[in-house]
């Protein structure tokens, strides 16, 4: 089992609304995937908010994270800045810290060229000098990865997984078998977006970057280990408990979505960082329903 | 003559490897945009780099400002940061360092809801306590606003201006028409996006809010002036000299393109910030070659 493989449980990071990262509250997140199983945590990842905390707090975060959860479950971290140099010293904060691999998005601002891409990443896989994944999620980053830039960076020393968007008309066996082609043996190929991700399994992907895993891992896991297995039927009866939940992330984002889990689940009482704000109160209901029909 | 009105010169924020202010480069950049006489600066706005630069920059940057042409020329600065209580701290910044009036982007990593974008706004409206210009600006935020949100927050106090990107269609006079109707009275409508603000001025729009006025003020000045006389002939005249430069614009991007200018023009010499790479130097005659174009 190399590092990103599996399912990998994304936690949101609680803070206080000025930012301040909760630690209790984080490392009952962090032991809660461990006990339940999961492969990896990727912490501050998108649904960690690692885009609103300062380097300070997610160094904080990821201390607390090997504390608490180091050896017993690798924790794959989320560096990723607007500056390149920055995006370096948070790759180095998150070695010194004692993380496991690290997770890169090309955050922009200004649009990105693919060679100013290809060149960030290269400088941030030497400064942090762990496996890193690379972070392919156009949604927030509004950069899409071509499969030339995939292939070219997947040759840069530590650069080892790439994290995709649902692929166009759910062609996973078609993408997979094309950046397997493309990739160096070993490169690890997964797959983020949750109401995708079994399938991707299925079709033989190696790794799901997941949100829901995150505050439910323990039923992640089952449908990960189904997929895993081959086990169509299983993974689909599974996959269709999520379904009412894999609504609620499509029409308001995961994120959001998110914050009013750990609130119905007792885990923490946090909301999302400002300017993003929490769920109405009054699709609350949804999401206790939406709840109830996985853990029924 | 209000703030938001005539030409607002947008300057580059030279700055060194590490993100540190250049602050004697970028007082050069500020003289020479008030003696050229255009109507305000745009200070740390996209083109000003605000994103790669942290809020201790920022504020030298702007008390830079305030010291060497406040009172002469009103500043407008940008304020813009993912997180609210950040950019609310920045508003505070820039009106405790003399600011003139406030630049606002709704930057995001998690795509925003309208209501967040709303939320946002009136919060750092009200902390800025200046007036602030909406900045409409997809390219870089990936926002879109729409007017009923533009008529909603033109309502909140303080915003008293919108600086809008090209209308599809280049249908200038339906759009101001449009938003003439849907705001109050005085709220000020500006453009951006250099090789369209000439015809946005000439169908009646208040601002020009213009990337190469950060270099080349008094060639964007002259273009202003007879476009805002209503002289056609000599806008359109004015504007094909600045044709080739329109063109390497939308090829690499004006950011770019700006530092390449200022190279080219001996203000500095100095490298955008990484990830954003330097033109590449083959294409440095070129920017030589639109320069002349304009300035002979």
């Amino acid at each position: 089992m190399t590092l990103f493989t599996g399912l990998s449980a994304f936690p949101i990071t609680p803070a206080d609304a000025s930012g301040h990262v909760d630690i209790a509250a984080l490392t009952r997140l962090l032991e809660r995937i461990r006990h339940a199983g999961a492969d990896s945590i990727g912490l501050l990842g998108s649904t960690g908010g690692y885009a609103f905390l300062s380097r300070d707090e997610r160094r904080r975060a990821v201390q607390a994270a090997t504390a608490s959860v180091g050896g017993k479950i690798p924790v794959i971290v989320g560096v990723g800045a607007l500056r390149t140099d920055e995006a370096q010293a948070l790759a180095r904060d998150a070695n010194a810290a004692g993380a496991d691999g690290l997770l890169l998005a090309p955050m922009s601002y200004t649009p990105l060229l693919e060679e100013e891409v290809y060149q960030h990443f290269a400088a941030v896989a030497e400064a942090g000098d762990l496996p890193l994944c690379i972070y392919n999620n156009p949604g927030t980053t509004k950069f899409t990865f071509s499969h030339a830039l995939i292939a070219r960076l997947a040759r840069v020393a530590n650069i080892a997984a790439v994290k995709m968007p649902l692929p166009q008309g759910s062609d996973f066996k078609g993408e997979i078998a094309l950046l397997r082609t493309e990739t160096p043996k070993g490169f690890s190929i997964g797959y983020s977006g949750d109401w995708g991700a079994a399938a991707g399994l299925l079709a033989g992907s190696d790794a799901w970057y997941s949100v829901v895993a995150g505050l439910l891992p323990a039923e992640a896991l089952a449908l990960t280990r189904a997929a895993q297995a081959g086990d169509t039927a299983e993974a689909e009866r599974l996959d269709q408990k999520f379904q009412p939940l894999w609504s609620l992330f499509k029409e308001f984002g995961s994120f959001r979505v998110m914050y009013a889990i750990a609130e119905a689940l007792d885990l923490c009482r946090i909301d999302p960082p400002r300017p993003i704000l929490p769920l109405p109160a009054q699709e609350r209901p949804r999401v206790r329903s939406a709840l109830d029909h996985i853990l029924a």
